[in-house]
């Protein structure tokens, strides 16, 4: 490796840093201060929340400390025994290093102390992990960012019995274990930690808090500012296929902060990694306010950290689980672990926020450090308030000019859309421009298939990404989306996708009976312009809110287009005849079509085309306005799956065939109910008797709704302007309709 | 009709009751007496739980009063408008009629009246329901069946306004409504009304209830013990493909009671159907134990009804879903308004079993009568206890000697084993001779699919029993249990399956770490016998219980015998090589086969089959011992279902060609969890190392299972003898095992 100036300056440092050993500041001073637990130690025993997080934690550690340390050769991927016995160490060590200041009993210093001795045993003479599949191997686990975990834990856990050291084995710690560990997972592995990543906020903060409870500036200059030059070029790819560097970008905790999240907190990767990198950034964060707090780091690109924990509470369904965009595992939610500290920190140093108070009630645990113990008291003291999620718009990339994410809310999350315009999302990012889900409360009702990978379960690859993650869940078909002539957006190349994100035409949640979001992508097929608008609409004829989709194509070419909907539950009734094939075979041979079976091939009846499911005791039904020449498909997920990776859920596909400019128009509405129990079924028919495209031309699409009462209501979307202000007339069918903005809607 | 002397004898006192109208006796006194309506408005106002029933009632009921009286002309299959209308009017007239008797407002009464009197007027020239499928077609409904639903319960909206009403009300009722329904569905349907169904119990009691309110003994006669000479002849089938009338059968509500109630309160059609009768046995048992307190009808057959309530608890899993045995919509459970009936009731009348009080509790809801005061004032006044299930064997037929079903339970319903070796169960039986199901808490492991049938949801079907319930559900295949030659026991025909019951060897559940029941079928196949041993074994080893099976075969010819395991959950991880298809076909082209698509085709690796499965955040494994020779195929539910009726859910399935006589010996393990929040899988892996078949003749049969630790234990059966007192001697490779009983498990 190279080593320019500010690596000579960096290693003098480094010689002058060794011989002190850290001891000027008083300890601990990340997360935990001296005046944190000053009032813990006051409060503990009168404060419901933090005390059973206390009790809890306390019996768990108790238990680790009676099995004794173990610090095996590393050897496993994810999900086996060496893996995740580190993983327990150093979420353990920095547990244990808290009980130990709040509870002032010596054998947590001392059980902290042993193992992170056993560790500088160990570390001196560690090879890399003999695991070879990561492009930045790890030693005590097979890739750096597992190894960054553990610095980003062990540091706090260091921090809260750095005092009790003595500083001979401080010096010793720091020489061996500490310093060498930043070392190896910055200068060694720059291709992991000089890059905008999450991969790389992991590292940085693991460097940057280490640095804090060292007092090793180089190390804090580094983990903020990333290494200046690192020999990397342009265009290397990591395990996922993302780009290492991109021309022109910086490296660092800050550049992570500022490339990643949008002025509105969305973090381009989605909510799930984004509650994944939410940890490093906020433990991290806090530290630098409490050690270096000139930084104003929760200021820093107009608070944006705050807002992240906002815009996360926000990408969730009324369970709290995480909307699964881009590489997603469904299920988490904001009862982690990563949420707890977010909820935590943010509540601490983003002025109080009571609504947070409740979320952090539905957690059910609290940090054992300074947010944790002021978001007890407070939830003790009775300050909680409702966390009422709203519809809302999230911009995407740095400057949020990069497209975004929109959620519609109708009633308290009794219809959610969720919907995707943005940017490619880094490597973790899927084919899915102008895609959506949909949920009633916390059941999908149109669902994003996620990801295929079982995070940390051995037995399915080594719990790391399956390759039908980029067969499957990363194409274009795997999602509610258009797919044009079979090929997935961007032709399914990452290089391409990540110049371009789709553009938002308007946004207006202003109506709570009437909210919509449209948006436009004319890259994902060159030639060709897609414009999706999508209502969510109350309307007292109907019993429950019902969404518009009005997806508007317009091409130089003729095209097979393919707009398939992710229907959960089985299916009721259907108004058209259909052949089932004797045999299932798969759709087709590539970009995700492989993995489809083809259970059915129908045609229209008329002029709509009309489904109707169960799921989970309620009925939905989809009504689009369809021709002649289309072809109705059913398809399930799991052709070409021979480890069974897939899970086998239905897709209903409308296919028009040879068409250039097109309009799909499209109700799907929930409806009614049925008790296994009570065995009554309630309002299981649709209340759409006919759904019609009324007009279409460059400047609006109006589409009707007639309901089986004969009441009928219109749509009409300004496909060009989406001022509010502007007065729009328009005659339809002999009738002259006028009005101001973007959108109409109203009863004819 | 030929009117035989009885009948004659029953148009005089006919005429003779409808000259009076009913007034002798005090009312109400079917379900609540003057006494118990004393009770209640003395108590009112604090009883929790019989308050808030009342509270949700009247809040229904004043809302129906709200919308009007409406009795539309009868029209539509279940689902349908009319028959969700006419059925709802039938609740809320009882519930109308109860509240008027408690809340003493006549409003209730009179909303009674006229929708009776409404019914009256339409009821006269009512000719039969247009819809033809029925065996018994109604009038307000498709069958019979539902027109009998309604007078249950108008029965009693009737007995409580019987007073209120002038005697001329009384008399057009009865004249013009009541007695011409009863009539209608007993001497105008005796091919419904004369037979042993849970249809002839609603018959019966519809027709008995009327009966004591209008004070007509030849009703109440007619409904105890049938009509005499019915004209049905012997070999009559219903819809469902039932017998109508068995060679020397008797009917009525006492032979109802009779014969298809086991000793145990076991109801040969299983406890979905039990659910569905207990309301008609329970509530005229209690009428006539009110009215009629000399025919001590809780006391008949021993207290079979109590029995019977204990019975239905305990068939049902962790949640209170009964097991779906037979024909049995999933989902069903002891929350249903029959069960609240029943064990309201049972506790009134059945000595106020303490036990009975919390599952009231759980159920939220009492019966507005006296015994729901009862139980509310119980509750009220702390006398809940748990009700604890436990393991229990269930004789099947009237004497209790056509085989049976047993349940072994392992801790708090941790580990739930239910193995049927029943008779057929009448017209909603399937060909399942000893299978089994099995639950962890109220999760399946592996399933029972139940029937293929959505219970009045009209776009399936009409909400009645699909062509899939005959071709799939019903079929052995569908079932985890043997199927030889591509065939289904008895070769899927009722007529023989009636004839025939397995038996059982023996049922052990007396000790609490090794619970075993086994059984024996030699009639589903001639010339091959079954027997089937379970045990639930909890050993210090293994993290939870685990389940061992020791199927054994004895053929006089060479079969092809296939052992499915309906495996709930997504594949984990298998130990033997398999081909997976291009294309999915059908299994097989009849017997249920043509419903299973291949998905995969294997052969053991060696000496053990291992499959292991994820479901609901836990892991399961199958570990079998299989031969060379073997197949090992992987299905899915769903082929030829061009309706999509039936679930997508998988099955494995060991197949062994050209063996005459065989030992299928296989455990099913649960262990370890994953939560996608902490996304921390523990104990993933199965901790059995090897499992062998190491002894097998027709005294014994004995499996060994190494533990991954290296400890070896042994379970032996005893093929012949079931004693619990023989003592037996045996050698197994050099060691000499000695015991008595019919079982033996030991660590070796």
């Amino acid at each position: 490796m190279n080593a320019p100036n500010r690596m000579a300056v960096s290693i003098l440092l480094f010689g002058f840093t060794l011989a002190m050993a850290s001891q000027a500041g008083a300890h601990p001073n990340l997360i935990l201060t001296e005046a944190g637990v000053e009032r813990i130690r006051a409060e503990l025993g009168s404060v419901p929340l933090f005390d059973a997080t206390v009790e809890r934690i306390k019996a768990e550690v108790d238990a680790e400390i009676e099995l004794g340390v173990d610090t095996p050769i590393p050897r496993d991927f994810s999900g086996g025994y060496t893996h995740e016995r580190h993983k327990r160490n150093f979420l353990i060590l920095q547990q244990a290093g808290a009980l130990f200041q709040i509870l002032e009993d010596e054998k947590y210093a001392i059980y902290v102390r042993d193992m992170l001795f056993q560790y500088e045993a160990m570390y001196k003479d560690l090879p890399l992990h003999p695991q070879e599949r990561s492009y930045a191997r790890g030693k005590l686990f097979w890739q750096c960012l597992n190894d960054s975990n553990w610095l980003v834990y062990v540091s706090q856990a260091y921090d809260a019995i750095h005092d009790w050291l003595s500083e001979e084995e401080r010096l010793t710690l720091e020489q061996n274990l500490f310093r060498p560990f930043a070392d190896f997972l910055s200068i060694e592995n720059p291709q992991f930690f000089n890059r905008v990543h999450n991969h790389s906020t992991w590292g940085s903060a693991a460097v940057g808090m280490i640095g804090l409870v060292m007092e090793d500036e180089e190390l804090v200059q580094r983990a903020l500012y990333g290494i200046r030059d690192d020999g990397v070029g342009v265009g290397a790819t990591d395990d996922d296929g993302g780009f290492i560097r991109v021309e022109g970008q910086r490296a660092g905790f800050l550049a992570n902060l500022e490339e990643p999240f949008s002025p509105d907190g969305y973090y381009t990767e989605g909510p799930y990694y984004q509650r994944y990198a939410m940890y490093p950034f906020l433990v991290f964060a806090q530290s630098l306010h409490n050690v270096r707090p000139d930084l104003n780091i929760f200021q820093y690109k107009s608070g944006v950290l705050l807002k992240g924990v906002d815009a996360l509470l926000q990408l969730s369904d009324a369970d709290g689980e995480f909307f699964p965009l881009n590489d997603a595992q469904k299920g988490m939610s904001y009862h982690s672990r990563e949420l707890v500290t977010a909820v935590d920190i943010a509540y601490l140093v983003g002025g109080q926020d009571p609504r947070l108070l409740s979320v952090a009630e539905e957690q059910g645990q609290v940090l054992l450090d300074d947010a944790g113990i002021s978001v007890a008291a407070a939830i003790r003291d009775g300050r909680a308030q409702p966390f009422e999620k709203s519809s809302i718009n999230l911009t995407d990339g740095p400057d949020g000019r990069q497209g975004g994410v929109a959620v519609l809310r109708q009633g308290d999350e009794d219809l959610t859309l969720v919907f995707k315009y943005a940017g490619q999302g880094l490597s973790h990012g899927h084919y899915d421009k102008l895609s959506f889900s949909l949920y009633e409360k916390g059941e999908e009702v149109l669902q994003d298939y996620g990801m295929a990978r079982f995070v940390n379960i051995e037995q399915k690859g080594g719990g790391n990404y399956l390759t039908e993650n980029t067969t499957w869940a990363k194409q274009t078909i795997a999602h509610n989306t258009l797919v044009q002539n079979e090929t997935s957006h961007f032709e399914g190349r990452y290089e391409i996708g990540s110049e371009h994100h789709s553009e938002l035409h308007f946004f207006d949640g202003s109506d709570s009976n009437v909210q919509v979001v449209s948006a436009l992508e004319t890259n994902a097929y060159p030639g060709t312009a897609m414009k999706r608008t999508m209502a969510l609409i109350r309307n007292g004829s109907f019993e429950k809110p019902f969404l518009l989709d009005i997806f508007k194509v317009d091409s130089d070419s003729a095209n097979r287009y393919d707009l398939p909907f992710y229907f959960m539950g089985q299916v009721m009734r259907v108004n058209f005849d259909y052949d089932s094939p004797s045999a299932l075979r798969a759709l087709g041979e590539a970009n995700g079509y492989e993995h489809l079976h083809l259970e059915g091939t129908g045609s229209p009846a008329g002029s709509n085309t009309v489904l109707s499911w169960m799921e989970n005791g309620k009925f939905y039904t989809l009504t689009s306005a369809t021709g002649a020449g289309d072809e109705l498909l059913f398809a399930r997920i799991g052709a070409n799956d021979p480890e069974f990776n897939l899970r086998r859920d239905a897709a209903f596909i409308i296919r028009r065939n040879g068409a250039a400019d097109t309009v799909f128009a499209t109700a799907v509405e929930p409806h009614g109910n049925y008790s296994p129990v009570s065995e009554i079924a309630v309002n299981a028919n649709s209340g759409i008797a006919e759904l019609s495209v009324v007009y279409d031309d460059e400047r609006y699409t109006a589409v009707t709704i007639e309901d089986i009462q004969g009441q009928t209501s219109i749509f009409i979307v300004s496909n060009v302007d989406p001022s509010a202000s502007t007065e729009h007339e328009l005659e339809i069918n002999g009738t002259t309709y006028e009005w101001s903005g973007p959108w109409r809607y109203a009863e004819i």
